[in-house]
């Protein structure tokens, strides 16, 4: 196992009716940044071509094989060199760019790949400079309503079922995410499924938008899969207090839920889960 | 259950060792592109700022959750209106664009925006525009390697099991997805995790370009989660004959699949598998 991909927290654990306090492993996500170096070599040009959160580790193969599957590079000799790049920051952050120098006679038609690649999330490319950010940015949890919003621990385990039960597509095709807002007497209020996580949650968010409610903060989120930083981000920037996976949470979701005030539960499934941050908000 | 949530499949269905064939649904996977109208009546101005692959129904709500979450709007009163951008294409392709006219008064900072917008993956915005374009860049699958590619169905069920065994970062934190290269005897020969699906894919396609491997039309990819279309798209860039996932696969994975010449399997767990495309890579 490589030691960069995880990280050590404490969580609380609910399980059997009881808790417990324990160390943990969560799976680390960092951002990383793509840029690609091309043209000839008396004036070489740098593009910026992807942000993508990932689990550190084999950086290089990322860079290439996202070159390779948007049909940038063909061939190896394609390629210069590929290596971090150092300008300034800490030494995680420098490991947070990956710089791949083309060779010159590689053509690179910028607009297509623009065309073609899509975006998904929000932050930047440095985790603590993003998350310093994002936390500026998302001072909505701390409204009354969040900070007094309390679940009970018995009710939290009967959430996944509850939504399974209301998950009409999942149940024919297998093939969705859900995502839930759910009130603290823990019944389900209001539920999405698509075929991407942050998708379902959009679709919550921007349906409770479209009514008029600016901020979620009376309500818990609880998500089928797992608990990443764009979902948690999302959950942040509308002001929701309690977020609850069934999945794990990487470490820079559990980071950004402790610094933004939101109680972050994972593993709710069989009874049990496992609370990183914040726990006041579960009564039991 | 809304109807353009779910599409129509024939799949070949292998279980307690033996084959049927069968109808049943997957879940739909369409590009979104989310469009701004932005600045004073008299010069107003367009910016594109974000596809997704996402399930249709709902897009009204996603566009502006998106755009909530992003910070780009906080009150309903900042939106003018949210529509479908009716310019010209087929009905399904007008129904991939979303504009919202913010109103007059509301600040956006484009260059914060796209700072802060991840990129993940690739394609076009209209399904089947993009679908030509990728079929198109992917004669690879054409090889003969990939054509004559064969795995035995039983070998391919052993295949779920030893990937999990191999998965050490998974085991202790249950927060990563991972990709795997199996070769034709069932054998993993490669394998890689991450937070991101597309990442693990991605870097093990790396891996392999990097070894000088521009071709991967020995191997099958073997996917711990659902098949996007995205995924598919991958396997085809790397002339990958065979994908198979746990998860369920999209319509858009299925029609890339069956477009580009790949086998494509899903649900690949406890003995039993479906198979959505060109089964005649799969021996009993």
């Amino acid at each position: 196992m490589s030691q960069s991909s995880v990280s050590n927290v404490r969580i609380r654990r609910f399980s059997g009716g009881s808790w417990s306090e324990d160390p943990d492993l969560v799976v680390r996500e960092e951002p990383l940044e793509i840029r690609l170096g091309l043209g000839p070599r008396e004036s070489r040009e740098q593009e910026s071509i992807s942000v993508t959160m990932r689990t550190p580790g084999h950086d290089f193969e990322l860079a290439l094989g996202f070159l390779r599957t948007e049909g940038v590079i063909q061939h190896p000799q394609d390629v210069h060199t590929v290596r971090y790049c150092t300008d300034g920051g800490r030494k995680e952050e420098q490991e947070n760019i990956v710089r791949v120098e083309l060779n010159e006679a590689v053509p690179v038609d910028l607009a297509r790949l623009q065309r073609h690649v899509y975006t998904s999330s929000s932050c930047g490319v440095c985790g603590k400079t993003s998350l310093e950010a994002v936390h500026q940015l998302c001072p909505s949890t701390q409204s009354a309503h969040a900070q007094n919003f309390q679940l009970d621990a018995i009710k939290l385990t009967t959430v996944p079922e509850a939504v399974r039960n209301a998950q009409t597509v999942f149940t024919h095709t297998g093939g969705l995410h859900a995502a839930a807002l759910v009130d603290s007497s823990g019944t389900v209020r209001l539920l999405r499924e698509d075929v991407g996580r942050h998708n379902a949650v959009d679709k919550l968010i921007g349906a409770s938008f479209a009514k008029g409610d600016e901020l979620l903060d009376t309500y818990a989120l609880f998500l089928s899969g797992r608990a990443g930083f764009e979902l948690v981000q999302k959950a942040a920037m509308a002001g929701i207090p309690l977020v609850a996976s069934v999945g794990a949470p990487s470490d820079l979701a559990v980071s950004l839920a402790q610094r933004t005030g939101i109680t972050l539960v994972g593993f709710l499934r069989e009874g049990r889960f496992n609370v990183y941050s914040h726990p006041q908000r579960i009564r039991h």
